[in-house]
């Protein structure tokens, strides 16, 4: 879904072009990686850059401060890359995982980074004089899918990552919808595993079925080491039953929970992404018989690959930046008529 | 919650007051009843009115057509009440059970009153030269409770009337949300009840704490007769030994139901209504109990008691109509400076 340059549909851009009006920053920050780039007001991509995610471990403030730091310094960077080239970035997109209140500007909680109640708007308006757009890592994508990905022109979607854990980004009557930041835990929807959750819970869809879930019950299985969730699936092709017995179990809950996201909010289209859409059809062509077969007089909801890969954080960040100044970047419409994306990779099917 | 005219924050309004100025006629078509009524701009109701839902046994098109000659005549009358007193119908709203599209303005399906693809706005804008609101029962309903009942002033709300099903009515960043008409399905969420389900699911939340499967459970594991659902709970304080599995099973189900509602939409505030809310605290404090117990890291829902008990879907109804005209009845702020409603009654404890 992803698109080139040489795109038939958008042959005004010409790579190589030097010349840059406005852009903004966008900055996805994420438990290992800063992605960072300029997108101009069409989303493409004009120059992108990547830096280590800062960690101090055991300090959430300190962690906190270093991360800011290096997104003022990107931000710095990144403004000289496009004065060099005649632009002018006239804002910053910022996304980050965890739990956020996007409408105060905090960064509620990061397990993975360890930060509580981080004031990420004030402190970059500060320091880099911007205009900030600020919001969840997830929701963001999810959102750019919706504008400029998969889901283009769709108005009830849910965007459903699989990696280390497994939650919904959704898209309701064209809108992203955050219910204060805790919709879309479809995560810990009781997906009859039985199972203990780290979150407290029994039988969350994530102790089976989320990418780092698929790797470990194999593992544990088997005693054999493998590379992740996708590798599982590539087992299935040879007959490894152990690989079968893994991965159905993960299918049986991931139809449950979607069966019950049906019920709640009859999205038309499901994109699943992260690691584990790396696996394809091996993942979508059993995923749509076991929803149908639970479905009853729910809405069906198509069943598609996410379009962006990893570069859909920093799209939906790119987004929150433009709307901060006003600019609506792609209305949703038929796909064949929306802007594209520039330099975009298939999805990583790293899990 | 419903008030009458006595209601010191509304000095304004005299009862037996002759003089109307515009009014919308509103509908509300039951499974029995059409409630309707005259409904000003400020939602009270001026002037009420129920005639028998007219039904053809095995033929969903003629009562259609009964139906709506029913509708166009109780509005012809309305609109004669209404000019006795000066008054003005300018619009008319309608709401059906079932499954609506109200973008179309037709009636898709109502099992109960068996039709199929009804053009109710085109054919009620047609016969009264009215302009038409329309859209689904519970919807409107929810709506209603959010802008004049015990929502009032919140953004993310499910309202849950449990009568002869269950359903919830959503109000999501301060708009009914409705999925193409399929959201809110949560009566057909899989509650673990295990049992079989007309739908065709198994274990869904109506086959045991719907006000119906409560009184059927009751009955057919006691051989005796009850009023209805609210009868079971009354034996409960009894220490009426069935009562209280029958209960208690409806508890854990609609416990497992909304854990589920708040991992995917995460209400602020859920709304219980319909027949089985005349249980009152018998229903609210262990069903609080059993989701404080469920919820891990969703959002905690405040659970209370919805507001304008039976008038919810008239005034519903009432708003879709004044939409029609571009009047908005009430925004959403405290409770204490919004519109009442004028001759409510208690929420009917029938089920």
């Amino acid at each position: 879904m992803t698109r080139g340059p040489e795109d038939a549909e958008h042959p005004e851009y010409t790579e190589g072009s030097d010349g840059l009006d406005d852009v903004v920053v966008a900055c996805d920050i994420g438990g290992t990686a800063i992605k960072a780039g300029l997108v101009d007001t069409r989303g493409f991509v004009r120059h992108d850059h990547g830096v280590p995610t800062p960690f101090v471990a055991g300090d959430g403030a300190a962690t906190a401060d270093a991360v800011l730091a290096e997104v003022v310094r990107t931000t710095a960077r990144l403004r000289e890359a496009a004065a060099e080239r005649g632009g002018r970035v006239v804002a910053l997109g910022v996304i980050v995982p965890g739990l956020v209140d996007a409408e105060a500007g905090l960064a509620r909680y990061s397990e993975n980074l360890g930060w509580r109640d981080v004031p990420f708007v004030r402190r970059l308006t500060k320091a880099t004089g911007l205009p900030v757009g600020f919001d969840h890592d997830v929701r963001a994508a999810g959102a750019a899918e919706q504008r400029l990905g998969a889901a283009r022109g769709r108005r009830d979607v849910a965007f459903v990552p699989i990696g280390t854990g497994i939650s919904a980004s959704l898209v309701l009557d064209g809108r992203p919808y955050a219910g204060g930041g805790w919709a879309g835990e479809i995560g810990h929807l009781d997906a009859g595993s039985g199972l203990p959750c780290p979150c407290g819970g029994t039988g969350c869809l994530e102790t089976v079925a989320s990418a780092s879930a698929i790797r470990r019950r194999y593992e544990e299985r088997t005693g054999r080491a493998v590379s992740g969730a996708v590798d599982v699936a590539a087992r299935l092709e040879r007959g490894d039953p152990d690989a079968r017995v893994v991965w159905d179990a993960a299918i049986d809950a991931l139809a449950v929970s979607l069966t019950g996201l049906a019920a709640v909010v009859a999205p038309e289209l499901v994109l699943i992404g992260g690691g584990l859409s790396g696996a394809g059809d091996a993942l979508l062509a059993p995923l749509r018989r076991a929803l149908d077969a639970r479905l009853t007089l729910q809405r069906r909801p198509e069943l598609r690959l996410a379009g962006l890969g990893d570069r859909a954080g920093l799209l939906g960040a790119a987004l929150l930046a433009w709307e901060r100044v006003g600019v609506r970047v792609a209305e949703p419409g038929p796909p064949a008529s929306r802007p594209a994306v520039h330099r975009s990779h298939a999805a990583d099917p790293a899990t």
